[in-house]
């Protein structure tokens, strides 16, 4: 039995702790600073404030598993202490953050598992994306070995127990296999894989494209005049978004031919599970980027970060002559919607090509 | 202006007149001798009997647009006399008669464009298939150009013009670019390809795999005891179904690289708009494949068809030396729950793998 500490506790580190401790883990949940909240009420209630199901219509919170302990940050040393996982849970906003003042004070023999999916510009303007894992090293001297896990996974499914199918990527395969050994169980399924860029590339994808499936639901609302939704419009725009991660994933190096796959699950599961799908349907609507967010207030939104992200570096890509604009029109038409306020207006006809076989 | 004659008068067939339609051109609409109640109706009314919408939640048959013209089988010589293009409009179960009555009966020059998705064993007894177009062909001496419509498309959302993105496969680069003419509105988007083999098998595949992703929509009702949708377990289905059909298509020399995206985009759809969904989804729920299709007695239900056909090919392929059977977990079950009525058992642990970058 291991003992796995968890910092951020925000909903998707948080369920990690349904598997572990199923397998008899004992698990540390560390708050970020932004999470006082949480672990204050965890401490009083065990329940988890913001992890939530639909219970037979009724919104409610979690009760986390038993063996569970809930720990403000200042404790975040001792609880990293006798630990044999560290697992990242903060979101694409708490990235900077968490390289700075986590990553420097990780002890050299604690392997991590990252849940926070995504890639970043390699800072040297040409529209080199690395991931996450890759990224978070910059911070320290010491040899860690950060793993990360890619692949469809929503939290409050996965405390709910409901099957998933996930991949656990890293530089080691034998660590690999010992991480998966602390988490895999009857509702947990783990893949493994050694390629970190490519499993990381496929997974941050989604958070763009699934903001760009998402807008055909709100077109069909608007034209329907009510909550009605149609899916050949939502088909269209899921094989165009299939077409341009395959395409991304070969220009970041991410062995597309094996790593789409994860890729579609992710999408699929964050056009019907995820926040994304929210602002996609206002923007669909035919709200303004500005006026979505607005009702959106308070919702972590990774995938605006990442669409934009995702974008710029396409454009810096093209502006080398790595990659060609057209390519990547529902990206492209993504962008003017966030970046400059655009109207909605699909580039359907931009997605036709013509195949000689 | 073109004349299209189209034969069947199914839902799909029918559904191609709204962009053909839309785009001037005049439409003889052909039943089947399985048809007369449409064309009675039809003649009648000037509605399609069976091609329906949801208004405002009640279930209404679609006018058709005013240059359909309806007639019975008898006048299918008749109707094929002047007519630029005709439409193979009927479903798989209709293909042997569709070979033998109706394709010796086709001018040479009157090309073909069929709405029939699939692929069927070339008869050797080796578990090769090959698309419908190319089975087509077998049953006539003639040259006919038989090309073959791919991609996401339900047929009652066609008629209620929400944006669909099709491809159009066939022989002659020329010729597709014509029939796109015919059809190419602001809400039916074509590509072409001369790739008719890997087109119609991304296609046919999706019948078998949206069965197989609508396990997870019954497992969930189950589980919850109510009309509840996971999306964790449908991802991790979706996954590792695209991962099959990519397998597939290069079994079949089916390109898979550039057809996989109109295979999930199709798959997409079906699960959504579908009625493999209705099957898929009692299955999920506990019920045998024998008392599942008792529920559903008088739906048409081609994925059964296909998804068995792409079985038993699978598994001559895998005695051939040809294919691997750990490389199909999930067509293997299907095939077991359909062949052998047996119980949803999903092999969530047979999808994982182990990748070494």
């Amino acid at each position: 039995m291991a003992i796995i500490t968890i910092i951020g506790s925000g909903m998707m580190g948080s369920a990690m702790a349904f598997p572990a401790c199923r397998n008899g883990n004992t698990v540390r949940l560390v708050g970020s600073p932004l999470d006082r909240a949480i672990i204050e009420h965890g401490q009083k209630t065990h329940e988890h404030l913001t992890l939530t199901h639909d219970v037979n219509g009724v919104k409610t919170c979690f009760m986390m598993p038993e063996k569970v302990t809930f720990h403000y940050y200042e404790e975040l040393d001792e609880c990293m202490k006798g630990a044999d996982l560290l697992i990242c849970g903060i979101s694409s906003f708490g990235l900077d953050w968490f390289c700075e003042n986590v990553v420097p004070r990780i002890p050299e023999e604690l392997p991590v598992l990252s849940i926070t999916k995504g890639m970043i510009d390699n800072g040297e303007g040409k529209g080199n994306l690395i991931s996450y894992p890759e990224h978070m090293l910059k911070f320290t001297d010491k040899k860690l070995k950060i793993n990360a896990v890619g692949g469809p996974c929503t939290s409050y499914e996965l405390a709910d127990l409901d099957p998933t199918e996930v991949t656990f990527c890293g530089p080691d395969m034998e660590q690999l296999r010992w991480i998966r050994s602390l988490f895999e169980t009857d509702f947990y399924h783990v893949s493994l894989s050694t390629d970190i860029r490519g499993v990381e590339c496929a997974v941050a994808l989604k958070n763009a494209y699934a903001l760009g499936v998402s807008l055909a639901i709100g077109l069909s609302y608007k034209r329907e005049g009510r909550v009605f939704e149609h899916y050949n419009s939502q088909a269209a725009l899921f094989g165009q978004a299939a077409k341009e991660m395959y395409r991304l994933l070969n220009l970041c190096d991410g062995n597309a031919e094996k790593n789409i796959f994860l890729g579609v699950g992710d999408l699929y599961v964050t056009v019907f599970g995820g926040r994304t799908r929210k602002i996609g349907t206002l923007l669909g609507e035919g709200k303004k980027f500005d006026e979505a967010m607005e009702i959106l207030k308070g919702v972590t939104l990774e995938s605006i970060v990442i669409a934009r992200r995702t974008a710029d570096a396409v454009i810096q890509m093209v502006e080398a002559g790595r990659a060609k604009a057209e390519d990547f029109p529902l990206l492209y038409h993504i962008r003017e919607l966030l970046v400059d306020n655009a109207d909605v207006n699909v580039p359907w006809s931009k997605f036709e090509t013509e195949t000689i076989r």
